[in-house]
Parts: C-alpha cells; sequence; structure tokens
C-alpha cells in the first residue's frame, strides 16, 4: 500500500490538516495517511526540514512525504514535488528539502503548475489543501511527476552553516533542539575520531559517550544521535533549558591532544 | 473504503481517544480511523464546530464525522447521529453541528437509544467510548441510520451571530482565532464586493488583498480565507496577540464610497 | 487487519515517532499504526503505563500495542515483548505494564535480543526506532513471540500503592491526574459500596454522584471514573488546579453510618 504522509504547522483544533487528509481520501480512496505532526512552529521551515531529515528514509520507497510549513502561501514561492532517493516530496519551494539534499541522491523536481491535479477553485490561502494534497494523491496513485508541470533544478535550500577543521579543532554549531531540549549539531559522527573535548557555550566535556546513561542525572553528555549528529544532552533534564542556548550557537571540539 | 474521522477535546496522552479507536476497530476491523485532533480546548463546543465546518465536506461521500466535545456528558443532553450532505456525523447533541447546518443540505438526526449498538455496561462519564464510537463504526458498516433510535427534528444549535448590514456598513464579528492567530470573522466571502474599508477594534485597513503575503511582515492583512469568510491576519505573527482581541469581538466594513 | 498502536513521549514536531513508522511501513506494509498520543511527558512512565491500561483492552485480540518512553535508553534496562490478555506489548522494561498487570491474565514475556528482528546498526540513543518498531512489526505479521530472545519472569514494576480498609475508613491516594484535571485514585469501583464521605485534601464529599452533571458549575464531584477507579472531578473546571494537589495525594472514604 502507497503510503502519504504528512508534516505540517497547522496544529489541529482548526481542522485544516483534516481537510488536506479529506482531500487525499476522496482523490485516492486506498492510500492511507500517516500523520507526522501538526505542531511544527508556525512558519518554522527549519524545524519541518529537520523533521523530515529525521524520518524520509525509513519509509519505504514509492512513499509520498508532504510537508506543508507555507509562511510564503499564495506569494511568489514555487511548490514543487520532487523524487530523490525513491521517495517523493511534495510541499511548497521554500527549503523545506534542504536537510534532505544534504545526504541524498540527485533530485527530479518539478514545479505544481498543472491545473488537472488542482482542486478547482484554488484558495490562494491555503494551497496545502487545494494544490499540495491533490498532488500528493495523485503521486500516491502513481501519475508520472513529468506530468505535473516544468521541471525545477534549483529547489530553495536555506543556507546551512557546514562544520569546519581549523587546526586541531572542528568548529559547529547547533541546527537543531529537540523535545527533550537535546542538541543537535551540523558535526557528523565521522567527525568525531580522536575527539578529546568539546565546548558548548563555556561548558566544557571531556568524552564522547555511547548514549544518555552513560552519564549520572543532571550532567550532560554528549554522543553521535540517531540521526549521526553529534547532539549534547543532559541526562533526565533538558541541556538547551541548563545552558540557555538554541539554535546557532557554537560548538567547538578539540581533536587529537 | 469508508473512513471515520475523530475529533474530540480528550488530549492524547490518557489514552482515552484509543480506547475510542480500540471500539471501532473490535467492531468494524476494516475501516480506518482518521484522527483529526484531539487538542480542542476542553469544553470548547464553538471551537469544535468550527473545525468540523472547515473538513467534513472534503471527505468523500459516506464518511462518518465522529465529534466527541462533550462537557455535558451523562447530563440530559441528547447523543446523536445525522445524515447531512452525504456525510454522517456522530456526537452529543450539545451544537457541534451548527455551522456545518448553516450551509448544508436538510438533515436526517436520531437519537442514539438502541443498545444493540452500544457497549455493555454504558459508563455515565465516557459516552465517546461506550455510545457514540460504536454507533460511528456500526454506520461505517453500512447500519442503516433509522435503526438507532427515533428522529430528531432540532439538533441544537448554538446562536451563532448574523452579519446585518446598516446603511453603508455590514457589521460582523469574530467567530474563531486560529492556531496562527488569525481573525476568522462570520462575514461571508460574497457580501464584501464593494468593501472600501475595514474596521476591526480601532484598526483600519484600506482594501482586502488576496492573501497574506500581500502586506510587509507585520502588517495586517484582510482576506477572504479557506472557508469563504472574512478572515484578518498580520503577516508573519498573530493578529489576535498583536491585537488583544478574540471570539465574539465586532468588525465593521464599509461599502462603497 | 493487524493493528499496531503507538504511544510515546516524542511529541510530533522532531519526526522520531514517524521514523519509527516508517520502520513498521518497511517490515509489515498491510498493518496500520494507530497514533495513541506522543504527547506524554518526556520520560513519564507512570504516566504512559496509565495511558496504556487505559485503552489497551478495547482494542482486539492480536493487537500489538508498542510504547515508547525510555528515559534509560542504551543503559541496563531490557526491552521486551510481552503476550497479556491476548493482546502484545512491546517497550523498554521499565515498568509501563504496572496497571495492565493489575489486572489481566497471566504473562508470556520475552528480552528483545534476537538480531534478526532488529535494524542492522542499532542505535545506541533510539531503541524505539531500531529494536521495539522492528518487534511490534514482526508480531503484526505473525512471528511467534518465543523466537525473539529468551523468556522475562519478572516484568519491572513500579510500587503502586494499594488502597487499604482500615476499620470504616478506605484509604488511598491519586494515581493519575487528566487533561480535565480529574484526578483518578486507585480505589476500584467495587470498594465504594456504602461510601458515606469522602476526604481529599481537606474537602469533603457527601456522596457519590454517577456522573460529573449531577452537581453545579463548579463543584467538586466524585464519581466511579471510565476505568473503574474513584474520580474526583470539578464540574466545567479542574479539580487538580483548583485543590492544588496531584500525583500521590491521599484520598479517604468513610464506609457506613
Amino acid at each position: 500500500m502507497t503510503q502519504v504522509t504528512l508534516l505540517t504547522d497547522f496544529g489541529g483544533a482548526d481542522g485544516y490538516a483534516a481537510a488536506m487528509k479529506g482531500v487525499i481520501a476522496g482523490i485516492a480512496p486506498g492510500v492511507a495517511v500517516d500523520d507526522v505532526s501538526h505542531d511544527i512552529e508556525p512558519g518554522d521551515i527549519r524545524g519541518a526540514a529537520w523533521a523530515l531529515f529525521n524520518y524520509f528514509r525509513f519509509y519505504p520507497p514509492g512513499a509520498v512525504h508532504l510537508v506543508v510549513v507555507d509562511p510564503g502561501v499564495g506569494g511568489q514561492r514555487r511548490v514543487l514535488a520532487a523524487e530523490i532517493d525513491s521517495r517523493y516530496f511534495v510541499g511548497p519551494d521554500n527549503g523545506i528539502l534542504t536537510h534532505v539534499l544534504e545526504d541524498a541522491e540527485p533530485v527530479r523536481a518539478v514545479e505544481l503548475v498543472e491545473p488537472r491535479f488542482r482542486r478547482a477553485g484554488v484558495a490562494p490561502t491555503f494551497h496545502g489543501r487545494d494544490i499540495l494534497a491533490p498532488a500528493a494523491a495523485h503521486l500516491a496513485l502513481g501519475v508520472d511527476l513529468a506530468l505535473f508541470g516544468p521541471g525545477i533544478a534549483d529547489p530553495v535550500r536555506f543556507p546551512i552553516a557546514r562544520p569546519v577543521r581549523l587546526g586541531g579543532e572542528i568548529r559547529g554549531e547547533i541546527i537543531h533542539v529537540d523535545r527533550f531540549g537535546n542538541l543537535i549539531t551540523n558535526i557528523p559522527g565521522r567527525w568525531l575520531e580522536g575527539a578529546s573535548w568539546l565546548d558548548v557555550a563555556g561548558s566544557r566535556l571531556d568524552a564522547l559517550a555511547r548514549t544518555y546513561c552513560d552519564v549520572r542525572s543532571g550532567e550532560l553528555v554528549a554522543v553521535i544521535g540517531s540521526s549521526d549528529r553529534l547532539e549534547i544532552a543532559l541526562r533526565d533534564g533538558s541541556a538547551a533549558d541548563a545552558l540557555a542556548i538554541g539554535r546557532g550557537q557554537p560548538v567547538r571540539i578539540g581533536i587529537g591532544g
């Protein structure tokens, strides 16, 4: 069974996400829609892009990942569908694919302009319901990506700070704070070989641990997280609260000696 | 595949909504239950009624919309099932259908009294699980509405303020504040032809825009929202917070000169 | 259709729960995953155990209940699967089954050690995705529980205060506060025969009611709740807020004259 996943910043209590699911049910009755979440902070494209990166590849090939975090709805931004790493992606072209495109195979992307695959009478304030949900449903039914509109060579990506090596140091930054207050950085696990110390907001850690439980309750711990990035956590608490820091803050790592 | 949607004010963390879904799975194993949300404010019948209005018609005919916001559970209020506009509705008879009944076809409604379609040993504090979920499941299986109980001619509706025309003005009010802080009014889109100004809580807007992006970040904007009602928004922010107003506040519109 | 339910403390916005659902979709494509909630307070094993108790038995026999509230992930705690009362349970062995085991049939439980039923390259910080979701998916496919690993005779249970009878009194305590602020106690309904008064945090109630509506708005009311436990509520409000009490607080009941 083809699967459509749905991630939005709509919350649930207004019925907006349900309207999208109803549209999909109408077009593609046998297709299951899997709610990822509707609790992305309003307009938080970076948060949505990171969440998408955390789940997209665990769904089987052919899955359609629909993401609607769309502060520019009705404006100049394009709406797109893309095929990456054998999965389909549908959403506004505003950066939501940024992390997916970091690691994944080359992309085939199109602009969603074909009227056949939109609802009649598109509301300028709700492309999620009237353009993106119908596109996801038609992709789930097997409609060829090329039929939705002209190709897009350059899906929008927001700038991601890249970690750098500077002498005996790696300098990176925090790119996401999760629900537990864990600080997720842009430093891939493979860079950490030989790490001897870590500095985050003036707090120094002397070793990389395997998991959160390798320290005592209330202590900071650095691990390679489940998406293969360096992550700083506080056992049984929130590292973000304890250090009072968040996205964009620098992290330094000493390598060797 | 028949679809049952579920909207409640139960939250998720107590397992109440899941108990309902389990009951449905037991009675109607092939039926998919689609969570709309469990985040309606406790007891907020008006909020639930508006959300339902936003999604009900996007589901295909035959869908069963189950809504459990039921502050009067176990008391004198009736529980009902209704067929409106080829969809089914199940819930307490406390006003949740008010907005659906504004726009939609005449209704066939019944009181849910038939013991065959209830769980044995109904808990007086949880009709959602013991009466309403079984009713939704049986409707999804194709049981005739008439078998559930006697007809109801007058489902409860809460009073909705109607917009009025007074000389060159339309006077309406805010009926819902959504997650983005958008202020949704009771004024249908077609009333706005010839609108020349709009006043909301002393803030004056000089034109109706097409979408949120037609103004600069931080500015107020009036649009016809995705459910065809006048809506006041703040680009990249919350109009409700900026104006410190909410449900019930007046909105005035000048027509012509 | 076999059903897998999913309860976690992951929230939705990080994509962790979706990663688990993707893993299940990959292993068991025809199996429906039913989100219970991802809003358990981080690390709140007791809250998850109570929620599970509220829904597990309403799903049909054969359902697989997956619970991931796992503050000890990667540490010494075991991970288990169990068959209880014809349903399957998968999760960390940290007490989540405590309430289920209070009322239910004897248990068959195993430790999840078999590599065939894990993802390759288990992340030490995310057993939910790499061990527990695959186990749930394989159980849903009908794999025999015994193949997952050696038996566990003693699943972890946290200590539950038992209500006691002391002369003409029953002494119990509050074990859960739900979303409505209702105070759920450890006192089963059948103990309440002949109850003449109830004291909770110095507030005295003179009778057991049938449902919340049996008192006036703003008044306290004691009922036998939908999971057959004594429950103290405040009509149209939160008893927890009004009394400023929560889990662990004592409740006393007078029996007879």
